[in-house]
Parts: C-alpha cells; sequence; structure tokens
C-alpha cells in the first residue's frame, strides 16, 4: 500500500516559489546541482518534518522543477507524508547503509548525483553542514565536478518570509503564548521544576484556541540561585517562595518557530530585579522602535544598548537573531541576521527576529523578556503577545 | 555572586575514572590533547547538560587531572553548576565571537590550545563531529601541531557503562516505562494526536514513583495510515477507531536515555497486525536470549532474524544500536555498535542497547516494540518493563 499525503502548511506554488529563488542563486553561482543538507534548509523547500538523524540531503537541479529528497528507506514514507513533492522524487536509500563504518547514506547521494550525470559539472555542497569527513567524500567521489561551498547560500533565501510564513509562525507565536500564560499558572512554591516544565509542554503542544504544534522543544528554565545562566533545562529541585524563574518557551508549527521569554518572580520582587525589568522593557520597547526597514542590524542593537544603559544597565550579549525553521544544530536560529554590534544587515520587510532582552548580570542573577517579531513595511510588529510583565506569583 | 553546584548524578571519582581511561587512549596515540566537540561525550567527561548550541569544546590534556570546558559565556554558569569541575577548569568565551560570520567559538578554543602549549605537540581532534570549516580552522591555526583524528574513541570508552551508569539508565528506563503506560490511557478515538503526545511527554517527565526527568525528547508517534514510518511525530489529526499507533518514547536522567516502543490497536487487531506482532515480539525474546558477552553483534541480529522468518516475516533494518548519553546530533544512539548484519563488535558485560524490534513492512503499515538493555556476566536483562504486548485500546 502506498501512503497518501499528510496535511500540508503551503501550496505547492508556494515551494515552488522558494525553489526557483534557489535555482536563481545556483544561476548566479553557475550550478547545476545544489546539495542540501541542513534540516531547516530541507524543511523550507520540501516541507518535509519527518526526524532524520541518518545521513540525507535535498538535491536541487537546474533542470528538474522538483528537488529529490534522499534519506534513510525507514524515513522515506514519512518524507513523502509531510513533503509537498511526487512519490518519484523522495529515495529511500537500502539500510545496508545504516550504521556502518565504512559508508553512510551520503553514498546514495553521491550514487544519485552521479546517475543524474552532474558529476562533471558544477555542484554545491553546504560544507558548513558537514562533517569533514563528509566533504571529503563528496569530494572523492565526485572527482570531474567543480565543488562549490554554498553554505548559507538557501539560509539567507529564507531569511525573507513570505506571508504564507508569516501566518504560520503566527500560529507558532499562540502556542509560545499559551506557553507563558501557563507557566504564570504552575510555577509555585513547593513544585517539582520537572513538573511544571512538563505542563508547560502541554501548553506549548496544546496550545489554546488555535491548532496543536507539530514539534516541541522543552523549555529552557532556570530559577534562583541559577538565573545567571539561560541554557540550563529545569532540574531536580522545586520552586521556592523569594526566588524568581527565568524562562524560555517555543511553539512549532511545521517546523516554523516562535520563541519567547519571561521571568517569573516567587513573591514581591527584589528592588535589583524590578530595576532590570524596567531596564530591559525600555530595551525591548526601544527595539521594536528601532526595528524598521532600511536600518542596519547593528543600528537596531546600538538603540538598545542605549536604552537599557539610561536605566544604569548594561548588556553584552547580543539582542536577537533571525528566527524560523527549526534546526537539529540550531534549534530555531537563523545563523543569518544577529542585532548585535557590527551586524550590517540591512532589514528588510517580513524579516523575522527573536528580539531577546535576556540580561545575566551575574552568575546567580539574570532577567529575561523577548518577542518574536517580524518587520512590517514601516516598522515592526510582535507576533507573541504575552503582556511585557514582570509575572508575579 | 558565584554560582553553587547543582545536583549530581556521579560522585568525582566516577569522572576521574573516566578520564583516565580518556587518557590511556591518548597516550597510546602519542597525544598531549584531545579536544571533544560532541555533546554526549561531553557530557560522560564532565556531568554538563547545559545546551550549548554555540561552539564548545572539553579539552583533555595529559597534564592535567581535570579537562577544560570552554564554553560561551553565557553558558559558562550553567556549565559549572552541572559539571564536575573546579570553577577554574570552566571557561567562558566572550560574547564577540557569537553571531559573527569571520570568527567563532573555536577560535577561544584554539587559543587555549595555543596558551598551554600544546600547539606544537600532539592534538587529537574529533573531527567526525566538526565542520570541515572547522576543521581546517584547526589545522590552519594549530600549524605545528600534529592533529590526529580521533573520532569515536570517546564513544568507544563509554560504550562499557559502569554500574553507577545502570543505575541511572534504570531510572531513565522508568520513565519511559511510565509513558507508555500513560499512552494506554490518553490514546482514543477523537483524541488529537498532539494532546495524547503532550500528555505522554508529562509522564516521560513527571514519571512514576521515582525522579523526575532532567529532560525530554517529544515521542515519535505514527498512526495508521502512516505506520510504515517510524520517525515522525504526532501530525495535525486525531485518533481513529479500528486503526492502531506506532510510538518510541524515552526517559532521560541527567542526559542518560532509555528508549522504548509499543504499538496499540484502537480496537481489535487486525490478523495482519496480531501476526506481526508475534513475530516481532519473537524476535525481541529470541534477542534476549542471544545477548551474552562473548557473541558478536552480527550473531545476535542473525539470532533474531531466523526468530522473525519463523514467524513468515522478514526484517530489512536493523535490530538495536548502543543506547546511552544523548547527543545533539544523535538523540540517544551511540554510534558504535550495531545489532546488525556484518557488525563484529564483541559483547560485554553493561553494555547497552536499545534492542528494537520496529518493522515497516510498506510504506502504510509497520509495529514496533523494543525494550533497552544491558549486558549482565551471562546474559542481558531489559532495564523497560512495561507489557511486551500489542496493548488494544
Amino acid at each position: 500500500m502506498s501512503i497518501s499525503k499528510g496535511p500540508q502548511a503551503f501550496p505547492r506554488s508556494e515551494y515552488i516559489r522558494r525553489i526557483s529563488a534557489v535555482k536563481a542563486e545556483m544561476e548566479h553561482r553557475e550550478l547545476d546541482a545544489l546539495v542540501i543538507t541542513h534540516w531547516a534548509n530541507i524543511t523550507y523547500l520540501s516541507g518535509n518534518i519527518t526526524r532524520m538523524l541518518a545521513q540525507h540531503a535535498l538535491v536541487v537541479t537546474s533542470r528538474d522543477e522538483e528537488p529529490k529528497l534522499i534519506v534513510r528507506k525507514m524515513c522515506a514514507p514519512g518524507a513523502y507524508h509531510t513533503s509537498f513533492m511526487e512519490k518519484a522524487n523522495v529515495i529511500g536509500y537500502t539500510e545496508e547503509l545504516v550504521g556502518k563504518h565504512d559508508r553512510d547514506g551520503f553514498d546514495a547521494v553521491i550514487d544519485y548525483l552521479i546517475e543524474s550525470g552532474v558529476e562533471k559539472r558544477g555542484v554545491g555542497i553546504e560544507m558548513g553542514n558537514l562533517t569533514s569527513q563528509a566533504v571529503a567524500k563528496f569530494v572523492t567521489r565526485l572527482g570531474g565536478a567543480r565543488i562549490v561551498d554554498c553554505t548559507k547560500a538557501v539560509d539567507w533565501v529564507r531569511t525573507y518570509k513570505s506571508d504564507l510564513e508569516i501566518g504560520i509562525m503566527r500560529e507558532a507565536a499562540a502556542l509560545a503564548d499559551a506557553a507563558i500564560l501557563r507557566a504564570a499558572e504552575v510555577i509555585r512554591p513547593g513544585v517539582r521544576e520537572a513538573d511544571a516544565a512538563a505542563q508547560i509542554m502541554v501548553a506549548q503542544v496544546g496550545g489554546g484556541t488555535g491548532p496543536a504544534a507539530t514539534g516541541c522543544r522543552p523549555p529552557l528554565l532556570s530559577s534562583s540561585p541559577r538565573t545567571g545562566t539561560p541554557h540550563i533545562l529545569w532540574i531536580d529541585d522545586r520552586f521556592r517562595e523569594g526566588t524568581h524563574v527565568n524562562m524560555e518557551v517555543s511553539g512549532n508549527r511545521y517546523g516554523y518557530m516562535a520563541a519567547l521569554m519571561r521571568t517569573f518572580s516567587l513573591g514581591k520582587p527584589s528592588d535589583r530585579l524590578r530595576r532590570l525589568h524596567e531596564a530591559q522593557l525600555a530595551g525591548l520597547e526601544a527595539g521594536l522602535n528601532a526595528l524598521k526597514p532600511g536600518r542596519s542590524c547593528h543600528d537596531v542593537s546600538e538603540d538598545i544598548y542605549r536604552a537599557i544603559g539610561k536605566h544604569g544597565f548594561s548588556k553584552d550579549s547580543r539582542c536577537g537573531y533571525a528566527i524560523g525553521i527549526e534546526g537539529l544544530l540550531t534549534a530555531w536560529v537563523e545563523n543569518t541576521a544577529s542585532l548585535g554590534r557590527g551586524d550590517a544587515t540591512i532589514l528588510k520587510p517580513n524579516m523575522t527576529f527573536h528580539l531577546m532582552l535576556g540580561n545575566w548580570l551575574d552568575e546567580e542573577f539574570g532577567y529575561e523578556i523577548s518577542e518574536t517579531v517580524r518587520l512590517t513595511e514601516t516598522g515592526a510588529e510582535a507576533l507573541t503577545s504575552a503582556p511585557r510583565i514582570l509575572v508575579e506569583i
């Protein structure tokens, strides 16, 4: 029996538009084929959200309208089910290539490139998403090809969203909002951090009134005296009165993600925490005002740092980054535009950012607030909408 | 203020034992330093479970008892909190290296190697866990060093668990069991797949009577007509009477994971599903009998394939793989021993496997059952303990 197509986030025309943009990049670089291995780039060009842990690649060729997705045989039905492509364009490679020490799924990808006749021509590869061993295999086996590193080529194409993508990100943002509202209900003195995290995930997945999530990353959660570190999950401990909790949650719709940070105080916040909240909130508002087409990422971060400075604080981390499709190595971070000093990227409509005003003043003390935002024609709009408060419990 | 140590899974002596085993490997390869970048290997040698998305490395040197963990400054307090090492051995690099196009955190790692005087000596690097660009940077900047690829060197050391590690994996296994028992309660006709998945995650995290999880990966869940694909999450759909659901859940304690698969039938199972269950269960039991120190992975898989064959079925995927610590690119899979044809690895006590009897007969039809097991002195013991049944709902 043959598996059918599953629910699709976008019409075929949307994918063809994206692929055309990539083909324009390929033509510019005189490439006949582009080998894409980054999960997020594959999701962008195919819709696939099957979890691929074995080797895999999406191959775009100049001559074919649809790309080919080459995955472990076991993943092929799911890849067909979740992607827009025709059956013949999802190729499952044999289980003989799995768990072996001398060969792997990239051999199947290279076999396909050779069979399709591009082995003597221009082949783009995302070298920055491949191990040195994998690159060496491509270079050795495609000895006659002109191989060009195309790391981030697709990443930059997908930096600028379509209105359809913004619509899906709104759905993801609603899930992140639901998670923060749920956190305000379940964070209580005496509750295990793990149990609160589990209930927050229920909201991340089940959401509010909108559609459910299609994936889930556990919340990042640090409570006093660990609030100086943003990248831990919950630990084996319970919440205590008189402490505070920093939290970063996310929503996921068809791989598109929105992220959201808030801080929760169990009891009356300390003066230091209250002042830091006010400074970071001022920074967030300055960022929302500063984000406008035509300005640079650098400019926006300077406005934010200035607003924080007026409140007597400084922040040494960047103020956000482009956000979009989930990647295996990258979570929801798009490694393109960065809201930090020295980033000259010029803002354009429908770029999306995690405007991130976390500030970790010392090892034991930090605060977090953020929004997922998009650039409009004239400014910026927050897609997330949880109240911008220091939540008192 | 300085952050304190958090709850620790293991005593210091356990980490020193592990590091000594790695140093013996280094001596064998005439190396003065080993640069470790694989999350799971870093967890193994340090205890760290901070989520590191920026560049990072654990550096073991022959002269120092403790390794150095070099991470983004923002991650350093969490890395100190969750690891066993002294404060001075967790080094946070500047935010100036984050989100830049021309430099990154590996420059800080290389700076440390140069400062510590190993730049003219033998330096091992896990090239298989680094991009080609990162390897090129190490090779260029450490021009005088003898660089040796040490991919999987630490992976093979941690293949053989201590009794303390088995104890932690039992806790993880109890969480996986709790999730499967919960799945039998929440999978019902008309329920959204997403909502069931969320409740299953609550059990994965909150567990039963034992300690809570310290991390969570969402369950893999495929329902008819998608049961021929093992690697999708839930989708935008509801469960329906007369279908079946395949599920793979996991438990996580301090990064140590146990995985577990079961199949759920909504209504009376079809004859085909019942017969496949019996075949795969026979394979699972054959595997548990076959797993003995001194035998090879190949031998075990042959016994399993034979048992399935007696029931009139065949399975073309491998029968399991070494399981252990969570990695960013690897989930819970250890890419060392593989229970498949041709793997000559000889079994030893306290190796742990995900004994995986999933079988996906066609694109629309598959079945899943598995256990997380450990090798004893004389045979094998399942760490997971959910009933080995085709669950009827």
